[in-house]
Order: structure tokens, then C-alpha cells, then sequence
């Protein structure tokens, strides 16, 4: 008999199989991915992954302009992931010139692809205006220029949406609507009609205004956030209609829907949240007479987060019986997951090979990393029996461990499978000693300077 | 005429020269120095690393008793910085495998390494233990036992410290003295007996206990915490020959003394410390009438962090004159400096080409990376005039800023060069777009997929 995974934190292919006692993702048992990768381990869950993809497109499916979901790169991103990405039909929202390459060098459609960011380099500029974009989202002024120079250069004329602050911005459950203006992001609104005057004379040429774009948080848990964007870019978009005759076509709402990562997180589900948007932009359009725009989003997190999963192995245990507590130390930590130590996030987990043994006894996961504050998981439930050689199964890691991992202790990052159907293929390789040493140089002064020493 | 630098905060070779209007570090003008290595720049100056590494030496010299320094490799570490180490004559604290690999690389001399850290694998301890380790600071029982299990099969003898928790902990200005147990790290004192029964009779043959470690903190900047602590590791030497005759010879109090990253900062100066980290161990010993034993000492940041700088460019600027509030975006950030987010670390900065002009413009200066968290430093004050080419030094960074670094949104991190006299020369080569993609592999399933649709 198999168990069925709680599909809101475990990825969809989890599974436990009473009769071997194993539990595997995507049809692997655990012991057999160490076999062939080793611990710790990123595990992507590929059936998760199209599922969240599939169904991001079928939300939308029933609005009547056009919708480009754009995967938000920053969660995560690979070459394999842009080939799985490409087949399920989803652009890509790249925040840098290496996530473009990445995209590029797995021929990835870069009219599908649209860069982002607060301060995007010339060089950046230049490559994605050389090698091709979709859409450019324009943060600032400066940038504009840029844009305009390269794109002079290069006879292009480059398609782009503007970032806006739109005044609403989200934290989770923190839904701020009035008044927030302080981020780096974007063009305050009071700029607009600066930039438009700029675009719609001198950079005519060189540049095509086609849309608005706001981004307003993440891991945001209610949809009406969403709703009233939807109306204050429509208005932008009316009375940019009304000054300067310009309609525009593009409106990109951004990402930032949540996920749970504990039993009692409640985020929307994706149909919710398209339903909600969709009937706002047909009713608000209608009301004020716009034509639909083409809607494009940018979800991340939501995507990848569970189908992720990290595989650790149990080392040390601590007993500290004067306080009652006990230390439990994987062989990862702060460097495969900066998120408990940066954000205080909560992540959920198991031990894998006492799966059917209650988990009552409550433990602290710690790193193998050597900081005080390399803390995984501050309470957590195990089974009494927890020793050395246990596996440890953290959950919703899919999103932001592997792209914000370091080397911190120089420790070699780990590798990144993906799993289906009892295959797993690597997407990232593991980390060698080598590679940690590979762009170390020792100065010639010094190899110089121990010879004569030596003498 | 040249202007000397606030050596607390600035590397001593920094300079700004009237003549030319240039700043530049070990002699070497920024400009020069970006024509060479381009931005964002890790800057190590050579004089003020080893002006710092010498001070430790010289100031510890009177101690009867040997004395070794050992620099912690978490804080920052290459293979250059390891010949560096070596010149001077110091050991080097490692808590990984990557870390001692790297030393080993570098032709370091092993007997000189001492490895440390709450959950050694099975790998690090055969990796060091095969190719040669000064000590072992071993953490818990579980360590213990696979050190006798390599030991046995190698047929080593392995001499080890003990890591204990003494119930005192520093941060910077808090300094808890009484029941502080709370920690992953080492044996809490209720064990000790327990783990001393074990070395001297089952595993006697494989481990020799030297002595005890402590570490009480980090970016401390009191000195009573250590002399506390001398008086409770002579205590413990002193109960420990009494119950089993065993004289323990070595003893390391770890590290943690502070830096100033701000000029209000006021740490401890090292003779300072060092006077009274002394006169403490000889007076209590002779009290007890216990041998001196050697001193081991294992200080990273306050050998290191001052001699570094991150040099940027700026790039756009936002004002949102509604807050009164200007961010300027610089081209690294949260990836290669995660300090200020993950601590709240504050930075002190100036914009080098302009170092003439009063610095009287309150700004926030922001990193590049997608994300709001992105702030280098909240308050910062710059040039009115400041605008997009110029550029900004940020002190203080040669300690966790490479070790922490990230590839977040794909960015290839930095290259980090040591300058002196004029010279500048590679510690760690710039990252390149082919190395962030280098470990990346496409499944071969997506590959096959991709032609059967194409055809």
C-alpha cells in the first residue's frame, strides 16, 4: 500500500510504500537516489512542476486576450529547467545577464524571455539587446537611456513595459495599500508622464512603449492585492489612452502568489486567483472602455517551491539535558538554505526512513556550518530513535535554496536531480573540492618569495 | 600631498592623492585597478593583512608557553590568502573538507591546520586524517567514534581537543556569563567526564586528548569574556589531572574579537587582549599551580576584515521625492555581501572619485539583485553630485563577504585581488557566464522530446 502525499507542502509523486518501507519522489526510493547522487540533494519533482505549470495556463486559459506566463527565474533556474519551461509553453522572466544566458544557451525562444531589475548593467543591456528580447522591463531612467544608446547603436528598435510602484505592496498576510512608494523598483507614478514624453519623442525611434508592469511582494496569501492592481493599472492605462493616444497592450501584474510551507498555511489556489483577476479585467476594461490588454504574469515561488525537495543525512546529535533539548545536525545547512537564517522562514520535514515511526520527539535541525545561526529547522518533530545515517526530508525547497546556495565553509553545493517515472536525471552536478579551488590563483610573488625561503 | 586613511576602518594603505584626485589602495589608483579587474572588486590589502597577522604574533611573544594563531579560514579563504598565512607563520583553522583541501592545495603545511566544526562527515575526517592534521577539535560522540574507526583502519594516532560549551557567550556588546548551554557546538561540561573515560581507555590507542577548545562568540568587543573563560579552562585542566592524572597541554579560546566597521566602533586593540589574556593564564596557573599550557588562538574577521574593501560602480538612481529618498543601485549586492540582510550589518562607504566633494547627500544604497531586501548600506552619505559611473568603497568587507557570497540571479561573483606596492594580482578569478552554466546539464529525455516535436 502507498501513501498519497499532502499535495499542499509534498511534492506530488511523494510516496510511501508500506510493504518496503521506503519512501521515494518520482518513483525513486530515497536510498536509491543517494545511491546514484549522494546527500544532500535538490530533488525536483517533475510531475509537480508541469502540473503547476499546466495549470497556471489553463487558469487563463478563458481570458479573452492573449496571457504569457513568464517563469520568474530567480526561484530557480537551470538549462534543464529552461528546456522543461519551453515545452510546457511558459516564458521566462530573467533578472540578469547570467539567468538570459542561461535561457539562451538552452535555445530557449528569447522572444519568449523579458528582463527585469532594478539596475541592469550596460553589458547586460547589450546582450540581451544583441542576442534578442521579448520585453524589456524598464526600471528607470537611466536605464532608458542606456537602452535607447544601445539600441541607436544596433539599429534595433526594443519593445518594453515600464515598472511602476503602484502604491499597493504585500508582505504574506501584510497587505499595504496606500502610500508605498519607498522601493528601489520602478517609476514612482509622479515620473510617468516624464518617461513618456521621453519614449514617445526622442526615443520613438529606438523604442517601443508597450505596457505597464508592477510587481507588489511575494509569498502573498490573498488575491484582492491582485484585484485593486488590476484597477490602478487600468486607470494608468486610460489616461495614458486620454494624454497621449497611446493604448497600451501589455500589462504585466507581476508574481508573488504564496505556498504553504506548514499544514496550516492557506494560500489561493491558481484558479482562484485567475477567476478573481480575469472577471476584474474584464469588467473594469468594460466599464471604462480599454481593450482587453494581453495579461502577463510572473510567477516564481509558486511554480518550483514544492516540487523541490532537500535529502539530508543525519550526522552529529546533541543532548543539552539541563534545558531539555536536542541538537540534530544534517551534512547541509546555511549554504544549500540561506532561507530560516535570512527570513526566519519555517520549513516542514521528515525523517525519511522512519517514516512509519511516530515523529513525537522535538528536535532542533541544525547544519553542518559553522555559525551559531545555522539553524535549519527550530523545532521539529522526529522519531524517538533519530541516530546518525537518518534521512531527513525538508520540504517546499524548490524555490530560492538553490539560486540564493553559497560555498560558505567552502563547502561544495549539491547537486540538483530531477525525477519522473523511477528516472532521475541531474540538472545541476555536485560540487567538487576542485571546483571550489578552480578559480584560486596564488601570487607569483609568493611562489617566488617560498622558493627563496626554500634556499 | 596625500591623505593617510582612519586605519580602524580603512586598509592602511588607502590613500587619496590631491595631485591626481585619485584614491587608490596598496598603491594602485581604483581607476587602474578597474582597467585591470573591472567591478564589482574584492580589495585585499597586503600591508594590513599582514600588519595584522604580525601583531597577533608579536603581541602574544611574551607568553612563556608556545603559542599558535590560527586564522580562521570561514572568515575568508584562497589558496593565495593560504601562502600568505604561511609566510607569516601562523596555522589555519578549518571546519570543512573544502576548507582543508584548499590549504592542502596551497602546500600548506597540515601539522599546522586544526579542524573544527559540529557535524564532520566521514569523508572530511578520512580526507584529513589520511593526508595529515595538526588537531582535531572533536565536537560530540558521534565525531568521536568515527575518528577512532579512521584512525584504527589507517593505523594513526590522532591527537584532538575537545570542543566544550563553557557557559559564556559574546555578542559584540552582550556578554552572558551564567547557564548559557544553548549551542550545537561541542560537550556540554556534564559530559565531559564521560567523553574523558571513553578517549583514555577504548580508544587510547587511536586518539590522544591534548586539550580543550572554546569558542565564545563572534565580533566581540569586550575582553573580560576571555579572561573569564582562561579561568574556567584552568579549572577544568586543573579537575581533570586531579581525577585522571591526565595533563592536558593545550588550550584554545577561541575567537571572535571584534572590528570597527563604523567609526563609532571602538574594539579592543590585540595587545590589549593580549596583555590580559596573559597575565590571566600565568597568574591563574601559578594560583593553581597548573603548567602553562600552549595557547592556541583562532581570530578570522579582526585579521582580515579591515583589509578589504568592495569597490562598485554606480549605476541608476531613483528619487521619490514624495519620502524625500534617493536610492543609488550599485552593480553587486546581497551576492556578494549577504551581511547586511542576514545581520543587518551596517557598512561605512565612500564614493572614491569624488572624495574631494563633501559627502552631505543622504542616500540609500542598494544592490542590483531582484530583490527589496537588496540594501547595502540604509543611510549612506554621498556627493550631491553623485550619478551613474561613479564610484562607491565599502570598507570592512574582507571578512564573510567572499566566504557568504552567492550566485543569486545567476550574477558570477566577483574576482578578488591583493594589492601592495603598485602591484595588484589575483586572489580569486571573476566568475564568468560559462562558469555559472558550467555545471548544468539538460536531460537527456527534454533533448529527445525537443527533436521528435520538431520534426
Amino acid at each position: 500500500m502507498t501513501t498519497s502525499p499532502n499535495t499542499q507542502i509534498q511534492p506530488l509523486s511523494f510516496a510511501f510504500d508500506e510493504s518496503t518501507g521506503q519512501v521515494s519522489i518520482g518513483g525513486v526510493p530515497l536510498p536509491e537516489l543517494i545511491k546514484r547522487h549522494g546527500t544532500p540533494l535538490y530533488i525536483m519533482d517533475e510531475e509537480t512542476l508541469r502540473q503547476m505549470m499546466q495549470s497556471y495556463k489553463s487558469a487563463f486559459e478563458r481570458y479573452p486576450a492573449p496571457v504569457q506566463v513568464l517563469f520568474a527565474a530567480k526561484a530557480n533556474l537551470t538549462m534543464g529547467l529552461c528546456a522543461l519551461i519551453q515545452q510546457e509553453g511558459l516564458g521566462i522572466d530573467v533578472v540578469s545577464g547570467g539567468e538570459y544566458y542561461t535561457a539562451l544557451k538552452s535555445n530557449f525562444p528569447t522572444e519568449n524571455l523579458v528582463f527585469n531589475g532594478n539596475n541592469k548593467t550596460v553589458d547586460e543591456l547589450e546582450l540581451v539587446i544583441h542576442h534578442g528580447i521579448g520585453l524589456i522591463s524598464v526600471d528607470n531612467f537611466h536605464e532608458l537611456t542606456l537602452i535607447h544608446q544601445i539600441a541607436q547603436q544596433t539599429g534595433k528598435r526594443v519593445d518594453v513595459v515600464l515598472r511602476i510602484t503602484p502604491g499597493i505592496e504585500c508582505h504574506t498576510h501584510d497587505y499595504i495599500k496606500t502610500g508605498l512608494l519607498d522601493s528601489k523598483f520602478g517609476f514612482d507614478l509622479s515620473r510617468l508622464s516624464q518617461v513618456i514624453d521621453l519614449i514617445t519623442t526622442d526615443y520613438n525611434e529606438t523604442i517601443r512603449l508597450t505596457g505597464l508592469h508592477a510587481h507588489i511582494g511575494s509569498q502573498i496569501f490573498e488575491i484582492k492585492p491582485y484585484v485593486d492592481l488590476i484597477e490602478v493599472m487600468l486607470n494608468l492605462f486610460y489616461n495614458i489612452r486620454e494624454h497621449y493616444g497611446l493604448t497600451l497592450t501589455h500589462m504585466n501584474i507581476g508574481g508573488g502568489l504564496g505556498i504553504a510551507y506548514q499544514s496550516q498555511d492557506d494560500p489561493p489556489n491558481v484558479s482562484d486567483y485567475a477567476n478573481q483577476v480575469i472577471d476584474k479585467l474584464i469588467d473594469y476594461a468594460e466599464k471604462i472602455d480599454f481593450p482587453l490588454p494581453m495579461l502577463i504574469l510572473e510567477p516564481g515561488r509558486s511554480l518550483v517551491a514544492t516540487a523541490g525537495t532537500t535529502l539530508y543525512r543525519v550526522g552529529s546529535t546533541k543532548v543539552i539535558p539541563e534545558i531539555n533539548k536536542t541538537y540534530v545536525a544534517v551534512d547541509g545547512g546555511m549554504g544549500d538554505n540561506i532561507r530560516p537564517a535570512l527570513y526566519g522562514a519555517v520549513y516542514t520535514a521528515l525523517i525519511a526512513n522512519k517514516y512509519n515511526e511516530p515523529h513525537t520527539r522535538h528536535v532542533t535541525l541544525a547544519g553542518k556550518y559553522c555559525e551559531s545561526g545555522d539553524i535549519l529547522i527550530r523545532d521539529l518533530l522526529v522519531p524517538e530513535s533519530i541516530a546518525p545515517g537518518d534521512l531527513v526530508l525538508v520540504f517546499g525547497t524548490g524555490a530560492y535554496n538553490y539560486t540564493m546556495s553559497s560555498n560558505y565553509n567552502r563547502v561544495p553545493r549539491p547537486a540538483m536531480v530531477l525525477v519522473n517515472d523511477g528516472q532521475s536525471q541531474v540538472l545541476i552536478q555536485r560540487e567538487t573540492y576542485d571546483d571550489i579551488i578552480a578559480r584560486d590563483l596564488i601570487p607569483e610573488s609568493f611562489l617566488t618569495q617560498k622558493v627563496s625561503a626554500e634556499n
